[in-house]
């Protein structure tokens, strides 16, 4: 890392450090654009991770997981809890749609400091956004929120991986989101720790109820009875039900050994290897390392996979390809 | 390299060359299994490509594929034409039940020194799948085959990608396939150069046609007319006319201006690398290179994101971690 990076670094660290939310912000701006500094910034506030507890909530567009949200936020600010929330839209190309979301449900509580709500905006890129959003998740945590919920779209294997990271996972349904089956078939049914099947005055809630109960009977699991909640999130009907469910999900966990945090670090480290060579390559392709090769290719004075093995056989281009970006300024 | 395995890899090639199936079906194994020789095969194999006409056929399970292909396979051989066929089943976890399928429509061609079907065992690798069905063709385009039909279930991004390898797209579809809705949704619309409306003698194939032929008028072609025709693979009723779509599509193709290769060779070289970066992280981390910073993850004293710095910003470390297997052999 260059000198000056360096500088901009630790100045944006100790503003985060002592709860400038602008430095929060414009930290979770550099991991949306994956910026270089981004692992070392991770680095630094990794040991003041690990204290938030993660909630997840997750289904089909339309149910109401956004107006539920607001719901939890309110009894959550009750109790004292400072919460995060970051919305997590794969399907949705338009980010200025999550970010006029953003700013109809900060109305309610925008002067409320112990509230911070953050839409991530994907711009197709798929593969980091699992990451992106981990890391998200991470940097709310160093910063001190008690809650950080994280709201995706439940439709892919994209958000199956984001789900992951949360302690407890609420999946959210309405009665005309489609049949069990395809909440079978979605995967909800091995992420979920609760369901809530939302918009519970309309027509059929109570048969879902009962059919994801039944289907709930196929999935052993000696622990924890998945408890299937109806909640009307624009009046808060359930929804301190709901919180009772989590609190109480959450209590099982903490009685239960501790999952091994040494394999955790290893698969993140693993997830972080990828994508950082990933998005190195991207750089190089981009940049100047790699012009000579693609000009050879380009006149087929080569092919791709001697061309392919021969950076890759070469320390010196390797090293040029894949280091680290600014390695070498003073 | 080591020079064992050079040496190998020149026998390989020489019996490859000299049309042995068995060299051809054993390389193939090696783009399967990802292995290091793979790369150094299909640099040497390059130059004798190019020449195969390579025909898609996708659509839902169940629509009758592979009896249609075996029809367009009889047609082919009576030309005189040589044909291989590969098929990807990326949503099957059974490879069990691509090998029986194999089997059961080889029986036809079984004596037949002119065909040579192969299905591609996926097992889970998402990713390299697309890499892997296009290794395949580069092979049976090198070995001397005139025409190659991938066969995918058309369903997903993975299929749309391996259906960019095809000169010619036909997707297969039989009435109670869904709504023309579906087709749209699953970008089948956009990928088809001609449709085959398959089991046209049940109810509702008519009423198909006409509804994709109103959707096509949607989708913008002045050169092309896709045409949508009716087929009966049981019988062979319609294969005819629909081989002679393929030709028409072939033969405009080739009046059209050439494609530009040389930025579909830097597509593909950065595929490769791509590929190959992460099939090498994969095996760092199973082999030794990694084990110490993987121990010191395990203990906590480090983090992910600083262990992953240190490696990637250390040129000795990344060229351990991501050199070429056996670099260093005599």
């Amino acid at each position: 890392m260059g000198g000056a990076t360096v500088k901009n670094l630790h100045s944006s660290l100790e503003r985060f450090s002592s709860g400038d939310r602008r430095a929060l912000a414009r930290i979770i701006t550099l991991v949306e654009n994956r910026s270089p500094e981004v692992p070392h910034l991770m680095g630094a506030l990794y040991p003041k991770c690990g204290r938030a507890r993660v909630l997840g909530v997750t289904g089909p567009p339309g149910a109401g997981k956004s107006t539920l949200t607001d719901k939890l936020i309110g009894l959550l600010r009750k109790q004292g809890r400072r919460v995060a929330v970051i919305a997590v839209d794969p399907s949705s190309p338009f980010s200025g749609g999550a970010i006029l979301g953003d700013r109809v449900r900060m109305q309610e509580h925008f002067l409320d400091q112990g509230v911070f709500i953050r839409s991530l905006a994907t711009r197709g890129r798929h593969g980091g956004l699992a990451r992106a959003t981990r890391e998200i998740v991470h940097l709310f945590d160093a910063f001190g929120f008690d809650d950080v919920v994280v709201e995706t779209v439940g439709v892919g294997q994209t958000e199956l991986d984001i789900m992951r990271l949360a302690q407890t996972t609420v999946v959210v349904l309405v009665p005309e989101a489609g049949d069990t089956i395809q909440v079978m078939k979605a995967g909800l049914l091995e992420i979920a720790d609760i369901f809530a099947v939302n918009k519970a005055d309309r027509d059929g809630a109570r048969r879902l109820k009962n059919e994801l109960e039944v289907m709930l009977q196929l999935r052993p699991d000696a622990d924890w009875q998945v408890p299937v909640l109806l909640t009307q999130a624009t009046d808060g009907s359930g929804v301190t039900e709901l919180l009772d469910a989590v609190c109480a999900h959450e209590e099982l966990r903490e009685k239960q050994p501790v999952p091994d945090e040494g394999e955790a670090r290893l698969q993140e480290w693993y997830e972080i290897l990828r994508d950082e060579l990933s998005l190195r390559l991207d750089r190089a392709l981009d940049g100047e390392t790699l012009a000579p090769t693609a000009e050879q290719l380009r006149r087929g004075e080569t092919d791709p996979y001697s061309a392919a093995l021969e950076t890759l056989a070469n320390p010196a281009a390797l090293v040029r390809m894949l280091g680290a970006p600014g390695e070498d300024d003073p």
